[in-house]
């Protein structure tokens, strides 16, 4: 399960200007405080350029700036955190499955399954879908009917695909996300629900990660769509038919309402919420468990909520939070008050 | 796949006042905007009436009052979007499963099975479990000792029931949903949790649809309980020994603890959280990411939380908050020494 | 499916002193107002001595202070809430799996499941990994390649564990709960987010129980570690490299971002965030749906957020929030102002 390479392989393949014994074999990854003299580490954040020198790793990637500071081994590149993620899959101890359909799923005769896919234990295909080559469909996964995974997919076990859901190339989809669920459509009509059936789909772009037991809800008419490079972590709710653009990444807990359009490279902290039927311009930042209730136009950061406190002092604010309409007002006939008594700037005061 | 209907045809479904040809075939639902020459769209929403003279709509539901706005073929109705609704149905692309049972299916003896339902490949069914008359039990659903489903039902691929959860007629639950897992419930002896069997179970009314991965725990001794009509939306929590009233709609992401009782009609928002042992009253709106510490005791709005800033304000914001007991103070002793210098009503003041 | 133990039994199982009779048969467990002539019932919380006295429980759990006020039988203990929920598991409905593996079951050749442990239907067990004595693996459970599960352990249906997971003894594991995704790491380069391999592992401690639903990530280098006796409610999302310390409980929907530190016997009240690389030390204490973004390093409780109100006063509240600052100078301004004017207490004041 553990990977050995060389550390002249790993120069090779990361174009790193290799400092020491290009034979040393490495057998693993690990901090600068942690790593053993087989493992290899990395130094990207400043903040821990402090525990460089008495690193016991086996050779650690860093900048020109950083070689001298090191004296053990070293792979010199231009940016090491984008080298440690390229270098990490080299040692991922993750199983690969191989190509083949294991003997107990179950696949709709006219599902289309790339030889060079691999279909785990109990996954169902329905009918009409299609799997690409070199596609993981984990053990437990559910593929609705018409629904197509991308060349390159990797489906962990226990994956819902609704039916006609559509998912480009290289897409990473965690243990219990549900992609294509029915939104929440309902007319009320005299207090009684009546359900509106979701006959849209949802469209998912390439290299999309979408995280553990997240689900992305298919549209109401339209589809709902995921654009390319979008990366969703864990426990985030999308609802139908709203549309996130390339490159946006959202931290856990997310949850998205219904037609909200969100554009690119935006980052939403964990547990942000927003509002349906609102637009969110591409270059927004928004920090962890803020409200959004309308729109963004201009890129930026931007917070809701209040700051933490000692919960006894919090109740105070608290209180005093619910006056604060009173006390303005009081502020204001105050300012009058004094006004009237010492007029503007031309005070005449006597002290 | 795609339902072909013929505009009399859903003028005669809908009771619907047909202007156009009833020969005219219809295959699809969409927006005013997007509609083609052979799909149906509607204008529910004012501010959509804009897009009604240019629609490419083969037809269109709407209001009499709306019918001189659309040179095209309409269904005219008193309630476009309650049209919209039923009409859904007709063109729902999602797969209807056969009666039977897939071979795969692991059955206990003396688990009861209407002939009309359909039990997806992989499902588990327990002792004494029983589905009623057309229910679709979909594939990997697992389905616990005495628990019962009732005639109409449909459980997504991938539905946990537990044992001992009855649920009632014509109920949606989406991938995902777990029902009737063990609360959180734990007594603390000298600051170790001991785990309490939570012996109850779980009583979902007629009508109830729950959305993707959303839990209902079992009652910790009495059941809980979801009345119905009641509609709940995707990664909710309800905890052990919650009561929720008839015709209740909640959107994604909404936290209820334990042995809170909820009202009739009632709509919370996505992501509002209330704490336990309390009560809501009937027909209360709760808005987005609300924290309800109390009993709602009057019908209305209510709400807490902070308006959305862009950060850097938002920071000086939430300094200032912590201030704010401080602030009333002075506020107040800046009044009474106001008061004293510049004679209010009646002061008299000598300084 | 329902115990019948003598009230003796029950006394003798408890070390309780028995009042009544030793032979009386109980069947089940109630609340003080809903139990019924055959069952067990408890008074813990002094607010429910009121229904002492009309309880038609067989028998009352109580303390000795209370003994009086019940004329029935009762089990006097020192701790009435530890008691019943020691009792509870002895009334539990929850139906109990028989040693052995399923016929359906997939395990690997070289995975090590114990004689005395239960494997479900369709589970799932992969290449090296090791199942405990007493363990029970639920239908549709997957256990990934070198995970293990201690002895005694109780995964409910449908829940995942990646590869290289260690659970020690004694560990629920509720439906749907994914223990080892890959977690939220990406490096952005120019914008474009770099997937980093998730290479640590998770390592549980004894004694723990995790939710429905709730997601524990892999370590991206190190493990993720949860420790002994930790109770997660339901829809938590535990990040990569978080670490929990012994006996501390998360109610339901919290979520811990990566690298955070959470001490030992601390309590998270439902829908709390926390930040990513801080720490909370021992004994902390944090309210309701409060955003922590720095470490606490004393013990105590802790709160943010605003207290609900009805809509239209929140509204106002909410505007007047974004005015803190203007507002907080302008007190400023006007106390130097009435200083100038009323220096002190010494005022002379021409009003």
């Amino acid at each position: 399960m553990t990977a050995t390479i060389k550390l002249g392989e790993l120069a090779e393949f990361l174009g790193a200007t290799l400092r020491g014994s290009k034979e040393k074999e490495i057998t693993g990854l690990a901090t600068l405080q942690e790593a053993g003299p087989a493992q290899l580490s990395f130094l990207a954040n400043p903040q821990y350029r402090k525990y460089l020198g008495d690193s016991q790793a086996a050779a650690v990637l860093l900048k020109a700036a950083d070689a001298e500071a090191f004296a053990g081994d070293a792979l010199v590149v231009a940016d090491p955190y984008a080298a440690y993620a390229r270098v990490s899959h080299l040692f991922d101890p993750k199983p690969k499955a191989a190509p083949g359909i294991h003997p107990s799923a179950v696949i709709a005769d006219d599902a289309q399954v790339d030889p060079a896919a691999s279909i785990g234990a109990f996954a169902v295909i329905e009918s009409g879908a299609r799997i690409g080559a070199g596609v993981t469909v984990g053990a437990h996964c559910f593929i609705g009917a018409r629904s197509e995974v991308g060349a390159g997919g990797w489906l962990a076990p226990r994956v819902t695909l609704y039916h006609d859901v559509r998912i480009g190339q290289r897409v990473v989809i965690q243990s219990g996300a549900v992609i294509g669920g029915e939104g929440f459509g309902f007319a009320n009509e005299k207090g009684i629900w009546q359900k509106i059936a979701q006959v849209g789909g949802v469209l998912i772009g390439d290299d999309v990660e979408i995280g553990v037991n997240t689900a992305v809800d298919r549209g109401a008419l339209a589809d709902t769509v995921i654009g390319n490079g979008v990366k969703l972590d864990n426990q985030i709710q999308i609802a139908h038919n709203v549309q996130i653009g390339d490159h946006t990444a959202m931290a856990a807990c997310v949850g998205i309402s219904g037609s909200t359009k969100i554009g690119k490279h935006c980052m939403l902290a964990g547990g942000v919420g927003l509002v349906g039927h609102i637009e969110v311009c591409d270059n927004v930042f928004i920090t962890g468990m803020t409200m959004v209730t309308h729109s963004i136009t201009e890129p930026g950061a931007y917070s809701s909520g209040t700051a933490m406190q000692p919960a006894a002092e919090w109740r105070k604010s608290a209180a005093r939070l619910r006056q604060l309409d009173d006390m303005a007002r009081r502020l204001k006939h105050l300012e009058k008050r004094v006004g009237d008594v010492t007029p503007g700037s031309n005070v005449s005061s006597d002290g």
